[in-house]
């Protein structure tokens, strides 16, 4: 079987990471992983919410997708009146996964929103705003860091993410909408530099998979989230000249 | 370690399902794992969302916590006028994994609704909601094809779930409240009675988990699920008779 | 005229009250009148709304169906954002009712929130909501004083209630749903153990009915409750032990 | 005991009912009962809810307070994004009082709402609104019967309401605002011009009342509601010419 | 062309003003401009939002349409759970305007909130709502003053609007409904006494309009509102006595 | 006085329109006015809404800040369940400006929407959003009149807008942020290609103006929307290659 777009099976798609794209928040980017494009800023505030012990800070993160993101409009939630169920569960992914990048007592006081707007999605949405939500945060603790509003660099190690899945019995990286929409299987991973598991999420949605694809699948996104995590550390270099 | 309630580290809670709980629903069970309790309805409908192509039903979940399900009481999703993200993930949740267990094919024009109210939680409710909502689906399906509604049984194979974690750097199985407020590294199964994977979702809260750990614990839960499925069928032979 | 299930005119239904069903809540029950079950919890907050005034509490109650507690499945408020008119019409019923069992003086900052959750629905779930209400809230004040957090028992008398109606000219005692949803007129009591009338609604949905009806009515009302009465206080006598 | 306002225990506060007020509506008035006045209007439209049976009409009230209607400014319920409990209650009272008044197979296909926009309450909003709802009602059903819509005039009986109460132990007919919020027993009627109930609510919010006094307070409504009826007639007599 | 009501073109509809319409606010007035009627309150408060300066206070207006006050009935906002775009578009300018007329540093720590109901709408309600509401604020800020809470009276000068159109490409002053549905443009104005603008709004619904008319309809508004200035201050003074 | 950013008073900041944006959408665009960045698209349906005679077509529009498109991150509509007044004002605007520059019967069937989403804001977002809507509509026109759905381009004119205002009494062409949060007055002007009105919307917020004063700001404007139809009319005409 041959991919639509000719890559390899276990080949991202081009990706490029722009960053400070915004000149308000205190850390920004946009991410493009092949026609998925979002929108990422990263906004400090000097407030925390009360579930959160004194002395630490938080990370939290929003989705949505705007109206036009996909090929065909989709009315907006507050139309609705409410956030979608989908973009509920993504957001509190990328906020579970952004938290672990990141020794919440070296930021104390301070919350980090992660806005992710989706201006272009043609699947791996989710994966894309871990990937790039984490340079737009790594953006906003050096902005904390360099006014000296915190005295250490709360970031641990990188976090990066990228799905993987079955279709038509193949294991492939990287999904493209053609392809996500006709997975059987699709598996999200986030990882750390050390290419240890932050987060694991795994769905059969056309047939169950046994443990052994899921360890494969698990392998070629280890792959990929290494090249990411390359290039997230080239652009944040780059970036601080 | 010992495990604070004597449970050797692979080893569930006392499962209890009690079956037909509700006489309006066509399935329903109420499902014990330890002090979790949640009471579950299936109920059938002679209508299908507008997405479901023609000649085929659907499944879908609602979850709810009933406001003293935990140790303080919450207030209800109505007074906030919304659904929380976690409800909204979990019920997506639940309706893959249940829709993965049926041929829709076979329930053509039909809507089966899995209502799982959480009465008490203590851990573990959304597995328990697909365990349990397993068996209401399979009731509902019985009572449709009793009915001569639908021809055939739309039931492919059995699903059930349960969580493993890392506490205190241990494995362990089925996790309980004290035990999943202090773990690590906490991963949810949804199986089949093949043991091959529905639905995986594994998060590193504590700490980052390597893909050694991450088999083990898989390994945990298909002990644990095959257990679960044994007793599904046990429960659904006896409402038989 | 015979009753469908074979009751006299002014006999109740069969009644059960299971107390302290809930581990977490401080009081709670389950209550069955016939095939009608309301799952009750009386949960105590250290906090009162702002209208009440200073150094006394509150007592207030919510009430909801779940999804299927009907012979067909209804969707739940939050999916239609809003409290049904229904709902919040039984809930203030409920907490009014309540309130008049208490010396709210003696519960000093505290607010008593009493969740009746229908399971099943065969008529009279506001009156079995009242019945049992009042077990759950007489449970959470005994563990108030046990407790040391107030120093006298704040109850004053028991309060039950029933509802009685006139079916094809005929007056009935505590309708059941075939019953109730042929009524002409429908009346519900909540009394205290006195017999002294607490809140009297009636409504003559099919047929206007004149003052002697009302007055008979009444009657049959305060019969049953005085049985209920008696059950309440062998429930909570036995709960004691 | 005297009365703030000087009246008799047994006598009405002033009262006008100023008709065909609004000039869009099919029917409507202004309800002055002492301070309280009611905006009320009654619009047909071509269209029954589906509940209805077929060859059926429906008749529905809305009940809404004007922010400034009390001593105090309070929120509109779209700021809160939500109907009162209180309004909620009062406008299902007010719309099964309505379809007492009228047969409604012949209303086939017509819905008549009653809106109810209390512009100052004191006192008594929710009985002006039924006796006030009557008259655009009847004017309602009158503009139907003359433009040849409907072939007979569906109106039954005359439907009027008040309340009385109990104030430092003194029975009291139709209470303003300084006697209803020191009322310890308030209880509302609503009746036919024959005299004949159609909706009783009592509640002893400050203590529980006998059902001597329950039939005391019934006979005090009885002989207000008499007057309003006449009162109604009068003006549905003048409208008229 | 004649208007459909003989009115010259740059002649308003009678107007007039009803003072101390309710008796529980602290300013305000029933406004008539032709068949339209708005019901007009200004409530004062002891608190202001929290983006106003500290020993400042506030104006702020709110705009809504009773069910009825247009020919056919509408949905009460509440009932779709949110605020009309329309009516929120409107409570702005009110408000805008209404602050234009007072001096904010006179009235520290006070928020004074005018509520616009309109009863009966016929063209014209928004500025209505702006003629009417200068009315009931004059009159709130003398309560104000005279009970000693404020020093000075804050009114800076008086404020009042209108609209003039384009129909049938002849200029019309203060449109009715029929003129105004059949308008090419239409444009509001809000004035202060010395004839200066604190408001314009334009719109071409029908086709675009040149400069020059843009001219010519600013001055029939202003003829307009020196007219409705002159009727203010009568009913203002009146009233004092 | 000097300008901030040493601009002439009646020059516009450097603007920039890039085609295409969106590969989804019929018509897309990002429009750059200063550092006001806004991402348009709109969107064809084959649909319109009830109000739209038969044969005829709809434009709409929809605007929505991103949450860090200002100097502070402002919550999402959809967290508080509301359109904010301010956006539903504006998009109500956008909306008329835009369906004055097309012929609704030549769309026969077809409803475009115009969705702004404000990635950056630094003043004259809703002008920005109009001209650069005015692009994205006609790219969308483009499109439908290509694929031969409609048999005649909608547009009849271009539609452009700007911002005019006058600060420490200088009057000024397109305010930035710092001037237009210090603007005494602010006049907005949406103008077609031949310098006639569509939109005018003018007010006083920190001083009346004299009719004098709202002349010079509206030919400044007309001097601007010159520039900006020139642009636009560039930017269509390299887009067509």
């Amino acid at each position: 079987m041959k991919r639509i777009d000719g890559r390899a099976k276990d080949q991202l798609r081009p990706v490029e990471i722009i960053p400070n794209i915004n000149r308000f928040a205190e850390g920004s980017c946009l991410i493009k992983c092949g026609n998925t494009q979002v929108y990422i800023t990263a906004s400090v505030e000097n407030r925390v919410p009360p579930h959160v012990p004194a002395n630490e800070g938080w990370v939290t993160a929003e989705y949505n997708m705007l109206p036009r993101a996909n090929r065909d409009r989709s009315r907006r939630d507050v139309s609705k009146l409410k956030l979608s169920g989908r973009s509920a569960e993504i957001q509190r992914l990328i906020g579970r996964s952004l938290r672990a990048a990141v020794d919440l007592k070296k930021l104390p006081g301070y919350q980090i929103t992660i806005d992710c707007d989706v201006l272009q999605g043609d699947g791996g949405t989710r994966t894309a705003s871990v990937t790039g939500g984490f340079v737009a945060l790594a953006l906003a603790c050096r902005t904390l860091h360099k006014n000296g509003w915190i005295k250490e660099n709360p970031i641990i190690h990188n976090v990066a993410a990228v799905s993987a899945g079955i279709v038509d019995n193949a294991l492939l990286l990287d999904l493209r909408y053609e392809e996500d929409s006709n997975a059987m299987v699709d598996l999200n991973c986030v990882m750390t530099e050390e290419g240890k598991l932050i987060e694991i999420q795994g769905t059969g949605e056309g047939r169950p998979f046994d443990v052994e694809e899921q360890q494969k699948l698990v392998r070629y996104c280890a792959k990929g989230i290494g090249e990411l995590i390359e290039l997230q550390n080239r652009v944040l270099a780059e970036a601080e000249r």
